[in-house]
């Protein structure tokens, strides 16, 4: 693949060359055949100094381009330096969904004098999107997508492209409306393609159209446009006419915006919009500290555990130096069953339904597994800790006692592990928060609790 | 949205109903308005005996599409089931890049039977797609792509396109090549829609194209398409031409299966390829057993370090009680860490070169949360402990080592957090594995080493 970022610091030795010696024609040279999205990430990296110099070399068209492609605070500087005529322009340029992105994360000030420049039906139109609740598929439609009516010719829908096809986002997809804007039935240019020119779109069209309305969970729609194969999917509002359209580049970034979230919800953090590099220390730590702090003072369980059993395990001390192999080995495999849930629900392949499905899967595999790991176990106390180490403490009613606690605890563990996230997807809670550090603190405290009843009762502590 | 999932179970009653009384005309009516995606989950959903029946109800073409959808042992069992004639229908409607899915998921018995009824033609191409390695751009790419020549005029292109796009994945990108087949360029059919009749292709086309090599990671060329927002990316050979291309609905597919990868790895379990209830309890157990055993197996160290200390911790019970918490802040600390690097990395927002910039950021910010961590844990100690339970052995001096202790935990498991992923990558490995479970078996014993300087020194034990 023509590998960008490794020739990175190549391009930034040679741009500052350029922009040193005045060499402004070769540097709009360098720039016209890349893609806007590797022009953008050179601008950001070479830095704030040289940004609007570089930016202000590129042709109109591509500027706008590049422009929709940089980090938010990128884009909030170049407004600031832009003249009203610039602003003008950029804001003539773009689609839609993109001018909403930007405004969204602007601030006030900025965004105030956006709506001033942009013309009246921009700014209409941006109000009504910005309507839409952020999670929604209305907050990330275009509302510039190209509909047919079904009693037109093949050739009628060509002159349409041709008269209004440039503006558009894509023509890949059109769809047919009828006069108050209900779906008829979608078609593809291909299909305009293979047919003759006087046949009716209506014999053409497909009538069974998939459509998703405005309030829908925008991850369920870019879900459903990956599921479908889809290049587009249509939006309608309540009284289900056609509003707009979700292109597959924009499921493309939900799903991985979505998908950042739950791996840092699944790690105890709470979720940033901005690329690792381009976060703040301070920025970062207000995401990592909440739930580290929750979840230390949550530990406090397991330490009054332990202090309550403080004179059984002072009479056999050695029942200590097994505790972190057990409460590590409960925590990873309710790890396991979690993560595998959580994946599922964010996939649809399970629901709250599934709930018995799937503890009685967990159930199986956690014996398989228990059984498993408390024989290796078993093994490992009486070769290693017994005879290669010596110590005397690990009766083998010691050991009975550690394997019976391992078998209980991955039973424990899976079956919490899996059934947390399915409750929490049902009470509206997301799933993703009931992952790995969650379930680990809960499986501490009781790992403890099932290790101390059966040392108590077999050893008589 | 037209939410399908929670109307499955009245659909499969109505299939039932519609089987048990042969009304096989209404059933493929039921089914002809649906998305292909949503009839294969129906046939999978109604089980093994009726799907041979349903299947064969659908018509010709739409067979085929749900037959792409379908589960791996579903498509073995229908086509263990068909008949010669049966299986070349189904052979000759499909696209190449969905045979060689199907043809790789087979057993050789059902393989042997494919390539014999295929097209001598087909047979060759599916041949040279699987030549190339499983994880390579070559593996998924279609070769059914359309090209057109530097010097045809726009309505040659259109004549190109009706004689030949039925056929085709795709035709809403075009690559232009040389006799040779060198790309030179690329446009889209709006691009030509928008065009003159007599315009040339040369005058048209995007003479800079970002391409792909066969041979090139398929995860990293799904990441260019997202990136770029393309529909498809051309796949040159070594000798750089032409040879096919990946659409965006594949990229999709290898984003979704690479991130639930990541998810299964970072939770230490070997990854599947099969949905989570479709996966048996013993083929669950083999992918999940194999990193609790090395885990547990490993805590051993944990606990030679408590043996080894066990008279210490003799002398002062009390600092037993606070390992729990020390250990879990250390491993959710290094998770954090480990899991925002490991997301970075698969987004290409960090590399190796960053390293320096990376420990230098998670050094800052571990020393903010250790800092506030340790006090949060101070003022706790104080009010919780000692005044409400009346602890009296959780002394100053042992209120100060768990707080020191604390804060060096918070330090090193982030530095480690984040600095072993990044070396993984470097050294070939994927950087998922070194993830939260494995930090956190590097942190729990570390943290006891910490734990008892600490508390050698200060308590002079």
């Amino acid at each position: 693949m023509f590998d960008y970022e490794s020739k990175m610091d190549q391009y930034l030795e040679k741009i500052e060359e350029l922009v040193r010696s005045k060499r402004y024609a070769e540097l709009r040279d360098l720039f016209l055949p890349m893609e806007p999205a590797d022009i953008a990430l050179l601008l950001e990296e070479a830095g704030a100094e040289q940004m609007p110099l570089l930016y202000r070399l590129l042709p109109k068209e591509l500027a706008v381009e590049v422009f929709v492609e940089l980090e938010a605070d990128s884009q909030e500087m170049l407004i600031n330096g832009f003249s009203n005529t610039e602003l003008q322009e950029v804001l003539d340029e773009l689609y839609l969904d993109d001018a909403v992105d930007i405004v969204e994360e602007m601030p006030a000030s900025v965004v105030i004098r956006i709506l001033d420049k942009a013309t009246p039906e921009l700014r209409k139109s941006i109000n009504e999107i910005l309507k839409y609740p952020e999670d929604s598929a209305g907050s990330i439609m275009t509302v510039e997508y190209l509909s047919l009516k079904k009693d037109m010719t093949v050739s009628d829908a060509f002159k349409r492209i041709r008269r209004i096809g440039g503006e558009l986002e894509t023509i890949n997809i059109l769809y047919v409306t009828d006069p108050t804007r209900h779906l008829l039935g979608v078609l593809s240019v291909r299909d305009l393609l293979l047919a003759e020119e006087d046949d009716l779109i209506e014999d053409i069209m497909d009538p069974n159209v998939i459509w998703a309305r405005t309030l829908d969970d925008k991850e369920d729609v870019a879900q459903a446009l990956s599921k479908y194969d889809f290049l587009a999917m249509p939006i309608v509002d309540m009284e289900q006419r056609l509003v707009g359209i979700v292109t597959v580049d924009d499921a493309m970034d939900v799903i991985e915006e979505e998908t950042t979230e739950d791996f840092e919800k699944m790690a105890a953090m709470l979720p940033s919009d901005k690329p690792y590099l381009r976060t703040g220390a301070w920025e970062t730590w207000r995401a990592r500290l909440p739930w580290l702090m929750i979840l230390m003072l949550s530990a406090t369980f397991t330490g009054m555990i332990l202090n309550h059993y403080e004179n059984a395990l002072a009479g056999c001390l050695v029942l200590n130096a097994y505790i972190p192999m057990l409460s590590g080995t409960g925590g990873n495999s309710g790890t396991q069953a979690s993560t595998a849930v959580i994946r599922a629900l964010s996939l649809d392949e399970v629901d709250f339904s599934d709930t018995l499905k799937v503890i009685w899967k967990e159930l199986r595999v956690s014996l398989l597994c228990g059984v498993c790991l408390a024989a290796a176990n078993f093994l490992k106390m009486q070769l290693v800790d017994r005879v290669l180490l010596g110590n005397e403490a690990v009766t083998p009613i010691v050991c009975l006692v550690v394997c019976l606690t391992i078998l209980f605890v991955v039973v424990f563990a899976k079956c919490v592990g899996c059934s947390l996230p399915l409750l929490a997807e049902k009470i509206g809670l997301d799933p993703a928060v009931m992952a790995s550090p969650f379930i680990s603190t809960i499986v501490d405290a009781t790992s403890l609790l099932i290790y101390f009843t059966f040392a108590s009762r077999l050893l008589h502590l």
